[in-house]
Parts: structure tokens; C-alpha cells; sequence
């Protein structure tokens, strides 16, 4: 039995704020979908890809207008960057502006602060949030 | 500016059970990563692989006991399958045993249902949920 990771799938309200945002962190967009039931567009599914991993990001705008709760138990998405200066520039300068990480202005657990090391020679990280409030 | 997907992270509650979860999805544990603050264990990280994905998916534990909000926002992780019957008969026999799939015990937009397509011609696809509840 072989299986293979395709995507991770995120529920949206504001499909052109959520587009600009991952659009700044480096993902290109794919596709939409729409699921269409009893004649009416119910849901709109996007696909964005990164880098050589396709439609590995599913963005689902519901077009009832409901909203959600963003509970605990999820936490991230992690993106590899080059240049986590550039990345960072990058959303301060993109339509996502109120996106723009959390300089200085949180901790590291509440999804802001500088960039910073989990241990000694390890990666730089940086958590930003998305237009939904998550990390 | 070049980007890449590393990984998803959910949390946790019981590392033995969220294992053979997705073992029988077909990951692969492949390390545990301590998060030490202040000389105590605070949090586990655990990382999976799946097939040519390296360390795609996270899990953190946090030892205190805390218990997690699911909410509505996030989704689902999709995992392609080259036997999708054979790959939930994995889960009915694995240590996941009260993940089966919920075969006919509920509706495609409630996490069970049997297997179904989005469109003719679609590919076949199952929710299942993970022992936290998420699917």
C-alpha cells in the first residue's frame, strides 16, 4: 500500500485577502473548484501549489457566509524560505498588509515576535498569522 | 524568492493512538523532537513522513495535560491512496480500531458515509477521523 501527501485543507471567508496573503508567502495560485449542489454554487475549493508541490493547499470558501471558530487543536502550516527577511518583506508590502508579522509586538507562542531559534544552530522561524487569525 | 512546503502541524492528546493512526494511513514516524523550557519537557514533536514527503506532517504533544478546542476553520489533511479499500481496512485492523471509518454510520459532510465522488469521473474519496475528533 503506497499513499502520498497531497494537501491540507483551511476554511476561508475572504477568498481575495487569504489569496494575496499566501500569494506573498511564495504559493502560486492553481485552480478553483466550485461544488455545486442542487444547482447552486455551495463552496468554492481553491488549489494553490508551492514550489514543486502541487495543489498541496486547499483553500475552501463557503458562500453562505458563515464564519468559524478557530479552536486550539490545529496549529500551522510550515513554509521553507530562503530568505525569511525577503518573506517577511514581502507580506508587509502585499494587499495582505495587516498580515504583516507580528514584529516585536507578541510572544513567540502567541503567533508573533522576531524571529527566533528553537535551539542553538537551529532554523530562524517566525510564526505570521493568516487573514483568519491563524498561525 | 524560492518557497517550499515543509510540513502541517495539529495537536494532540495521546501520541500511542495518533501513531497508529496514521501509520495505518501509511506515514511514517520518523522522529521525536523535546521542547525543554526552563529544564522540563514542555512539549513533544513528533514528525512523519509520507513516501517521498519527508517530515510532512507534525504532531505536537504538550505534556501538561491540556485538552484542545477542534473548531470549525481547519479542515482536513488529504492523503492519496492507490487502494482505498485496502487502506481503511489498515485502519479497521490497526491499533486505531475505533477510527474505522464510519462506513454508512453518517453523511460525507459529517466526517463518515462510504466513499464517494465530488463529480462523475472524479476520483473516489472517504473522510475518516483522527482520535481527536478532526478528519
Amino acid at each position: 500500500m503506497s499513499a502520498r501527501f497531497m494537501h491540507t485543507m483551511v476554511r476561508i471567508t475572504d477568498p481575495a485577502k487569504s489569496r494575496a496573503f499566501y500569494e506573498a508567502l511564495g504559493f502560486t495560485f492553481e485552480r478553483d473548484m466550485d461544488i455545486v449542489r442542487d444547482g447552486e454554487v455551495e463552496a468554492t475549493n481553491s488549489f494553490f501549489s508551492l514550489g514543486a508541490s502541487k495543489s498541496v493547499l486547499e483553500l475552501t470558501f463557503n458562500h453562505d457566509g458563515r464564519t468559524y471558530e478557530l479552536g486550539t487543536g490545529y496549529g500551522h502550516i510550515a513554509v521553507g524560505a530562503d530568505d525569511l527577511e525577503a518573506s517577511l518583506a514581502a507580506l508587509g508590502e502585499s494587499a495582505a498588509g495587516r498580515w504583516v508579522w507580528a514584529g516585536g509586538a507578541g510572544t513567540r507562542g502567541e503567533g508573533g515576535g522576531e524571529p527566533y531559534r528553537v535551539r542553538e544552530g537551529g532554523s530562524l522561524l517566525c510564526f505570521v498569522r493568516d487573514p483568519e487569525g491563524c498561525r
